[in-house]
């Protein structure tokens, strides 16, 4: 059973896509969520404070900051724009892919656990994410 | 088939599973290990010397100190203590799940690699993986 | 169905492996890919241009330099090489799994997704990778 998430994000930033999907999962398996993008991710993340959401986001945007800033200065592909290299090293660094267990029509998330796009792009963007449940 | 592990680390850092898991697993497939939490991680790494995963940790521990650090002051999410938003950080930057294919009963480990939850919080703490084969 | 794909890596840097497994997938399931190995990695990663893969090794090369770099003086598992535990570090940060959607006999990648080794080592090594497709 496969089906792909049309995301639509707002710019950086992590998107909630827990009832989307929770809403299409059934039965007892294995769910497979795959994020079709190089400068996108998918994300498990607390729910609960949502500062959580923007401490990562500010967190990885100083790890890894725009090709504009001194500290970049060695990255050569830049002519996709200053947020583009970026994104492709934070898309390495955070999952392509996540799995995980359905029973009785349920995912087995923790309490504090929800999904997320995290979009990694300073424009928004329309994210393709693959869904498997076998 | 599926079951939940409840492992009980002794503070930050990587605790061993691997033959918790072996027991558990038979037959041919693919096993599949989800942990519940949000502050610590699944992690496969050399077991062979013990420094590997004190350096590991102590690597993590520099990239993302606890929020007490001036470098961290930027961070927001501090009423849980200051190591609670660098453990979401660090469970951001490590794996939430692990696949590992199974055949005659065992996991396609190679010879140096061992299954670990990496505790990203100070205290100790029980914590569930949800193991699925299929 | 499993297999074991041996891949002759040239160095540090991505080692294009898309076509190798695209070629052996077949009707509709689960991909999954395993690394065995803690000094290498899995990566899905821009196909397009070049530039994005040797920033990439770029990137993770000074975010974890050598052990002989001073600021990774801290590091005490160096009996193997300088780039022994940097090694482990960057596959502790980077997929050692990868499970991708397939139907009818296509990985579900985007347009843009090539499958790639990651070597961490500086000498070239031979890596084994296990596919599982369920």
């Amino acid at each position: 059973m496969q089906t792909t998430f049309q995301i639509s994000t707002s710019g950086p930033g992590l998107c909630d896509v827990t009832q989307e999907v929770a809403a299409w999962v059934q039965g007892t398996g294995l769910l497979t969520l795959f994020i079709q993008h190089t400068s996108a991710s998918l994300l498990i993340q607390e729910n609960a404070d949502p500062e959580v959401q923007t401490d990562l986001a500010e967190f990885f945007h100083r790890l890894v900051p725009p090709t504009t800033d001194p500290a970049m200065s060695y990255l050569t592909h830049t002519y996709e724009g200053p947020d583009d290299m970026p994104a492709h090293i934070k898309a390495a660094m955070l999952p392509v892919t996540l799995s995980i267990p359905v029973s009785d029509g349920r995912m087995a998330l923790g309490t504090w656990q929800g999904i997320y796009v995290f979009e990694h792009r300073s424009a928004p963007h329309t994210r393709r994410v693959v869904a498997h449940l076998g």
